[in-house]
């Protein structure tokens, strides 16, 4: 094993406006699918770590992510961490 | 069966410059993780559409991406539909 890539994925929060997402939705069914509906737009921030355990890997992970990748007045963020 | 969840994934291609992905990484490694690397960002959509074939759902999901979501000059995207 030789490292883990870690997947940070940040999404609005559930019931905030996401007006990205409305306005991709608005495009999709004016494109031909007026059928298309709960659309979110989120941002996927993945990178490689090194060695060390999962454990510690997650926890690194997700101190990034509390700290740099999400603003957590109005988004969230989970996370997915594999082995390579 | 009540219809499919599509998440599009849309990348910076690989060999191009992705600064915001750049910039990630330095801040990334400034904030104590100084062994990340191969920091990429992209942005994930998803929508929700009602019955067809699986086959169908992909077709036009992929239609989608192409016309709409991606910039096929600097952009590659990656598609996977769920069945809910």
């Amino acid at each position: 094993m030789s490292g883990y890539l870690v997947k940070v994925l940040v999404e609005p929060r559930p019931g905030l406006l996401d007006p990205e997402g409305q306005a991709i939705e608005r495009a999709i069914q004016e494109l031909g699918l007026p059928e298309a509906h709960e659309t979110s737009v989120g941002k996927l921030i993945s990178f490689k770590l090194p060695g060390g355990s999962l454990e510690e890997v997650r926890e690194r992970a997700n101190w990034i992510g509390q700290k740099l990748l999400a603003n957590p007045v109005i988004e969230r963020f989970s996370l997915e961490v594999e082995a390579l």
